[in-house]
């Protein structure tokens, strides 16, 4: 057993990049998936949330490995989120300022990226190597692989294998971890709105589209092949729009022609698909220790959450960066502290983000289609253009900054509690404009002051 | 598979009165057991939670299968508890009125009085079959017996297997339920005073004695061979007396001299006990649902709780009842729809106790020793006493009544908002027992009001 052999588990989108930091320091990885090579045998992604939204965060995470200009190519810019009401009509609601934009990609091809470049540093990457167990006192890892059972003895193992982790399970099995699981009430399907005839987007390519709906929506990133994929967000049961309630095309159609007629239209193979893909279920996870000796979890394994902040990606990414920052500064020598470092550093910011992805749902599915709340943002934006420094909208705090996230959280919620006051006044909507803007911050500065 | 077929995991304390209640309505029930026949080969209990503490909830649960006399012989009343200081004085604190009593009673002869009433009932009950798997689609459970793997497919299978449930973890695999598991710092260690040489009680049989230490605590429940069965409850790590820092038997001597000294002498076997018994966590287990089709989760597998209150299998047994009484109300067509109709009902229950048991840790290592406590104690007893109906103490709801759990929780909690009012007075000690008493019920009343 080498002194810093490390096994990570997961070749997934975090695992790979920690794969490519470690190497880069010179040590030696393994990394083992349970999926076959997706190089040899693709699999289908389909219906499989293959959509994400790449922010500043998971680009500096990728800078630092020079990784920047060779996924900059995958992505597309979305300044904003584009509202459809049920008429069809939009709004283009700003993320940020006029060229901050989140940037949608794909996780096939950014996944497969980040495999080679972690290959071409040297790590070993073992496909068909399912977890089966962790024994954390012989530091075994025990694996099914089409060749039968193999164990193995690293010195490290880091376990980046997801929201289901076979690491973190092996843990809960031999040490007192602190462990919540819930699911939301809602599941997801995705579906497609593909190129026109003409080859072209068939709708404005750099926005995040949503149809927000109160209990429900939709929404659609736009793909460099012209397509979007869509994500239909529904309660399971219980409610009038349900997953539960479509039952056969009819149901279908009349949900679809109610409430998304506009998408509708451009959706051609919505009844197959539809009734094809898997009704996904949106999991939170938290857990804590995250560390056992010299095993640490790392990404969705150690805290999934619902994808409605866009940050599960981005935050794993985040979680490579400080652990290898951690691991420039602390040296190689004791595994265990480094990790115990870690996680005492990066819980609280992890439970921010966890709990503003949840916050976010209703924001997105309710709120973003009300004049007040678009008017809350614009009067936000101006503060942010008057004061730069002094107000930063949450969204802008946890997107397109590096601030930590339970500062951003905190942050937010002062703000929140100034702009519930600047929007109780019923003639904001014709005020706005002139209101005493450096009222309001010396507002937020004094309740910062409390 | 015949239509009312019925599988119980766990011939524990709660499955084996499940299966009495069933059998009592004529159905078949067969009970499986991971561990072997306690009779044929008797198990070694020493060391992990053997002894507990049977309330009115308990006994009303036994009384309607008729069982309350042949319980009796085997359970001393504890009137209250006896608080041991630094110095060995002690002091009763009643739990309620005079005659008023909870019952210690120990696991072993008590479980095997239940499984062999299930058996004289009809009940088939298997040792030695581990649940590995129960497959919901197939309604199909996988045991693995000293003869190999069998399977068999029940109509209905009730989990009465403990905080690890089997069917809890089968159902997490399969369905989407939400699932907390949560470890307290502290863990426990199980020790005994025995009968003196003159073979008598070494200490007040009939009271719970308590050593209150603020952060840790010790206490002892009396056996009808005149033992006690101490459980020593301290932090594992990171405090100044924690399981993780007594090494050797001088730590040892030097805490319990230091803190425990008249329990000390009367410790014979400490230093053997102490090394040689396991130290146990304490964990808290929330999850929902608790059903999956005609799958039911029950006691400690749907809602483990730390043993703060005494009421773990008190409230276990209650499930039971309730769960017993909506069957012989709505009958066997349906299991499905009564094991739903009882989640809904049971939750709310389920969730206060919870919380209660949690809270009262604090109270039983720390506020019982501060006479304020004592006082404060007093004082409602009196009120309980002038106004029997109107003012009943949290204790006395819990742990001798039938109230819904939830509604003695809330109750608790208006009258713990006027009791702190009335012990804000600073000459409270000198003019406690004149309080104008019938305005401190017109408070409550007015709180209940709001």
């Amino acid at each position: 057993m080498k002194k810093n052999e490390i096994t990570i588990l997961g070749a997934g989108l975090i695992g790979s990049l920690m794969a490519i930091y470690l190497k880069r320091q010179g040590l030696e990885v393994s990394v083992y998936d349970k999926r076959p090579d997706p190089r040899k045998s693709p699999y289908s992604e389909a219906g499989r949330s293959i959509n994400m939204a790449l922010s500043d965060r998971g680009w500096r995470s990728l800078e630092q490995v020079g990784l920047k200009e060779k996924v900059l190519p995958l992505a597309i810019p979305m300044y904003g989120r584009r509202i459809h009401d049920e008429h069809g009509n939009t709004t283009l609601i700003p993320y940020g300022k006029e060229n901050q934009a989140i940037y949608s990609i794909s996780r096939g091809k950014f996944n497969q990226l980040l495999v080679e470049e972690g290959e071409r540093l040297g790590a070993k990457v073992h496909f068909e190597h399912k977890c089966l167990d962790v024994d954390f006192t012989n530091n075994e890892v025990t694996f099914e692989t089409p060749e039968g059972e193999k164990q193995f003895n690293p010195n490290v193992i880091i376990g980046a294998d997801g929201a289901y982790s076979a690491l973190r399970m092996s843990m809960q099995k031999q040490v007192r971890v602190n462990y919540k699981q819930e699911f939301i009430p809602h599941g997801y399907k995705e579906l497609t709105i593909p190129a026109t005839s003409d080859g072209e987007f068939a709708m404005d390519p750099n926005a995040l589209h949503i149809w927000p709906r109160g209990k429900f929506m939709l929404i659609a990133l736009p793909n460099p092949d012209k397509s979007f994929t869509c994500t239909l967000f529904l309660p399971f049961a219980g409610t009038k729009v349900c997953f539960e309630k479509i039952l056969d095309e009819k149901d279908l159609e009349t949900v679809f022609r109610s409430y998304f007629d506009d998408a509708y239209k451009l959706m051609p193979d919505l009844k197959t698909e539809f009734f094809k893909n898997p009704t996904a279920a949106l999991i939170n996870i938290e857990c804590y220790p995250w560390v056992q000796g010299n095993s640490l979890l790392l990404g969705d394994a150690a805290h999934a959450m619902v994808p409605f902040y866009g940050q599960g990606m981005n935050c794993g990414f985040e979680d490579c960066y400080i652990l290898n920052g951690l691991i420039e500064k602390l040296g190689t020598n004791a595994w265990d502290l480094v990790f115990e470092k870690y996680q005492k550093k990066r819980k609280p910011d992890t439970d921010a983000i966890y709990q503003l992805a949840m916050e976010n749902f209703k924001e997105m599915r309710d709120s973003v289609g009300d004049p007040k709340f678009i008017l809350r943002k614009k009067i936000e934006a101006k503060l942010h253009a008057l004061y730069p420094n002094e107000w930063i909208p949450l969204y802008t705090m946890v997107t397109f900054s590096e601030m930590k996230y339970a500062e951003a959280y905190a942050q937010g919620k002062l703000q929140e509690a100034v702009m519930d006051r600047v929007m109780a006044d019923p003639l904001i909507t014709e005020n706005w404009d002139k209101l005493d803007y450096e009222d309001i911050i010396t507002q937020l500065e004094t309740s910062k002051a409390v």
